[in-house]
């Protein structure tokens, strides 16, 4: 792969994530002044806002004008439009083009890749723990990639060269934990720190009608609660992909909580404090 | 009540909240150089950093000797210790002193106090909602009250004039939403707003011993499970103190948390997109 800083990068998507992308690429600590970032997106409005603010050089409409062009290809789109993509422009990307993703699920990502990419074409599967509630290009500064963790799980494919820029590209987009591992473990993971949160957030608002509540709110309820403004197409799609390992957190997660219910229903005074004391260390112990 | 910038305030317990009573006292929108601001804990080294960094004029660890110069006394310590304190020490306060304190669980405190409280003095219930999951006067500046929410549980025997007094050196702080109520509504309300979600990132952190876990966190995990880091013996407290509240709210929660279960389980992608998209609604119009 070429540097960087002389790359033609393409973005699929230029939403909230794919305009965050844009415009950590477009810093003098990444791409600056130099290459070129493209982006496609249906939304028009968004495509000329980017060109606009200079986050892009150009935007298009149609994939097929612009994947040819490109070197590396970000996919900022949800997973069920990811693989619809692949199947679609797989003849339209550029020889040897490096691929990657933003997906919040792995496996079937993983597993489609493996069976059906184009010989000549790398594609590095990765997931960046950057979100934010909100969605669309509008809210792309709202994601500061600045110490956020990154996630990556290669193909058995994936050239090291490759993975090594992916690397070095993300370094530079601010992001200070970049973690290598299997598409099962990524999806077994995600399933607790971050599908079971927005679970647990939806299920809070869920059984509490009177929105007066916020009046009695010291912090705590808000910040739990505000990933409830979810992106809903993508959070049922993230969801339902991951059923299995995200039924089973579920589970785990109600074990704990019907044990503490115990203790306070029982007056359990040793047994509660005990346990919240081991919590408090191991939340402490957590980097 | 004389104006406030002339009146003697002791502040029992100089932790953080007490702390952070003492510093907001202090700033000019308040009292200013105004007035005397003492403070009793039994910790000596609390009261003298806060004797030298100016938010108290004179420390105390004996209630008897600080007690009678107080025309309002802020009770900044835990709920049970508090109701000690006040049958301990009730002879002590200077006569027509105005009392209030900022326990996060109300019904117990104000039957306690419509049954004993000496005839001259008025102690009028509340509930500041600006914690942190600190501990302890080094944290006092952690407590920002601007723009948070206050509650008040008034006694039937509350006098007006003081309630309006405490309402302006209230709002003086930075608060800005003051809520009137009675104990059990603010019991009730509360277990569902603060207690839950203790008991969710407590419940979290239980169900997950992995101390890694961390790398795959992108901010709503990390947002649910601060206050994992709780203080322990506090808590434990509000917790039993509420149990019949708490133990509901924790039931009704379940309910909700089964239901969205059940719709990921089966793979019932309308109902959980329904109930996503209320969730949102709802959780968007809360304020």
């Amino acid at each position: 792969m070429k540097p960087l800083e002389t790359c033609t990068v393409g973005i699929i998507g230029l939403g909230m994530m794919g305009g965050a992308f844009a415009t950590a690429l477009r810093t003098k600590e990444v791409m600056g002044a130099g290459g070129r970032i493209l982006a496609c997106d249906l939304d028009e409005e968004s495509l000329g806002a980017a060109k606009n603010d200079g986050s892009i050089d150009e935007g298009f409409t149609a994939p097929e004008l612009m994947l040819g062009q490109c070197d590396l290809v970000l996919l900022c789109i949800n997973p069920s439009a990811l693989l619809h993509f692949m199947e679609k422009w797989m003849s339209a990307f550029r020889p040897g083009a490096l691929i990657t993703d933003i997906a919040g699920i792995k496996s079937s990502i993983v597993a489609a890749m493996e069976r059906t990419l184009r010989e000549d074409l790398d594609f590095i599967p990765g997931h960046p723990m950057a979100g934010s509630e909100k969605a669309g290009y509008a809210h792309a500064n709202r994601c500061n990639f600045h110490g956020k963790n990154y996630i990556l799980t290669p193909l058995k494919r994936n050239k090291p060269e490759n993975l090594a820029f992916l690397k070095d590209m993300i370094r530079r987009m601010g992001f200070s934990r970049i973690t290598e591992t299997t598409a099962e473990d990524h999806d077994r993971k995600i399933a607790f720190t971050s599908q079971l949160s927005h679970v647990i957030a939806a299920a809070l608002i869920d059984c509490e009608p009177d929105q007066e509540i916020t009046r009695f709110g010291g912090g705590s309820f808000e910040d739990l609660t505000r990933i409830a403004m979810l992106n809903v197409p993508m959070w049922t799609e993230l969801f339902l992909e991951n059923q299995q390992e995200l039924v089973q957190r579920i589970s785990q997660f109600q074990g704990s909580l019907d044990k503490l219910k115990g203790f306070i229903a029982e007056g359990s005074r040793e047994a509660l404090e005990e346990n919240l004391r081991l919590v408090r260390e191991r939340r402490g112990a957590m980097r």
